[in-house]
């Protein structure tokens, strides 16, 4: 019985996933849902690739948080608009909280949606919540056991960032293994070595962001800038 | 609808954990749930403190993880008996795991049975799983914004670890804002800074639980060692 309560849990959550798909589509936006463990970095990424992304291109940003608006308070000053969805007690976004979020904003004031998800590396892979990639946050300070641990996320995940790699040399972390762990679950998944704080990886994470834009909505730019 | 479904699964998880609780008693066991974030230092923990609790006292542990027996694999060297509960898609345990678990158990060779759960500072929160004592590791790592952002699980602890301490040097991390944090949330409850493999805060932690199980159990000392 409880399995199939979850089913139609997800069920409906798919569906409105895909209604918010369309809804990227049609505003030029790119839906990048960003998931990791509480502390590995997801919101300094963000206060670091949005400013680099303007003025050519600009960015909205939702943040899930099962309280307190800290996170969305760091990168207002650099978003076109932000959101903070408070989850109360749960564990990830639904794509029905996104949905009610984006009938508040003007869509088409932006190239990029950035999703940070509820720090958590279990919930959130169980949700789609429309976007169009899904990028996964390892931080070397977790360990080098945690993409066997968490097989579901890696699995799932369409880029993996491997962050605070400025800590490689200070604490123990067999790369290789994260590496052969990766493989196994997801071959071709591509991989960026970051220090969102020292600017490794960053130009490769812009790259790939403006790549899979293009992918998905075509290569116009939304913004001229004034002659 | 979704939350009365929420709360019957809750319901009956709390009876089932209300008897866990009374098998603990009747075994002499002190029963502690252990939570965080993934890459914490759980398992680490548990490694340190049970060979140190040897030979008086001895330990029985629990592990929840989604996929894999790796942490149990760590702890089976030490502990009179581990099992791994494998959870799949489930970002929490839930009693009745436990409960199960217990039936297979000589629950008469230990005192302390240590629950390490699904590496999650959110769903762990909500589900009683018959426990003594809930234990919350934060490993500076995370950085110092974590209790606000997830007070419920802070809420509910018994006892808060800071781990890996021997990084505050290393990392931006405000520990006065933590306590101040904390100290909203759960004014009483005790902190304790430590550094698993340096060795810092490990008295402090293993006189907190023989106190716990003293006062939960009584402190006859089960094992009597040959004269």
């Amino acid at each position: 019985m409880k399995v199939n309560v979850i089913k139609n849990v997800l069920q409906a959550n798919d569906i409105i996933a895909a209604k918010n798909r369309k809804v990227f589509k049609e505003a030029g936006l790119l839906g990048i849902n960003i998931i990791s463990s509480p502390g590995s970095g997801k919101t300094t990424l963000l206060e670091k690739t949005i400013p680099t992304l303007m003025p050519e291109q600009k960015s909205i940003v939702l943040v899930g948080d099962l309280e307190t608006t800290r996170d969305a308070d760091r990168v207002a000053p650099y978003a076109e608009e932000v959101v903070q969805i408070n989850t109360g007690m749960s564990c990830h976004l639904y794509a029905n909280q996104i949905a009610e979020s984006l009938t508040e904003l003007e869509l088409n004031k932006a190239d990029f949606l950035f999703i940070e998800n509820v720090g958590n590396m279990v919930c959130p892979g169980e949700f789609d919540l429309g976007e169009n990639v899904k990028v996964i946050l390892l931080s070397i300070p977790e360990g080098d056991d945690k993409v066997a641990k968490y097989p579901t996320i890696f699995r799932a995940a369409d880029m993996v960032l491997l962050t605070k790699i400025d800590l490689l040399g200070v604490l123990n972390f067999d790369l290789d293994r994260v590496m052969e762990d990766l493989r196994k679950l997801n071959e071709n998944v591509p991989v960026i070595k970051m220090s969102s704080l020292a600017g490794e990886g960053m130009e490769e994470w812009l790259g790939w962001l403006k790549e899979q834009r293009n992918k998905s909505i075509g290569n116009q730019a939304k913004f001229i800038t004034p002659e």
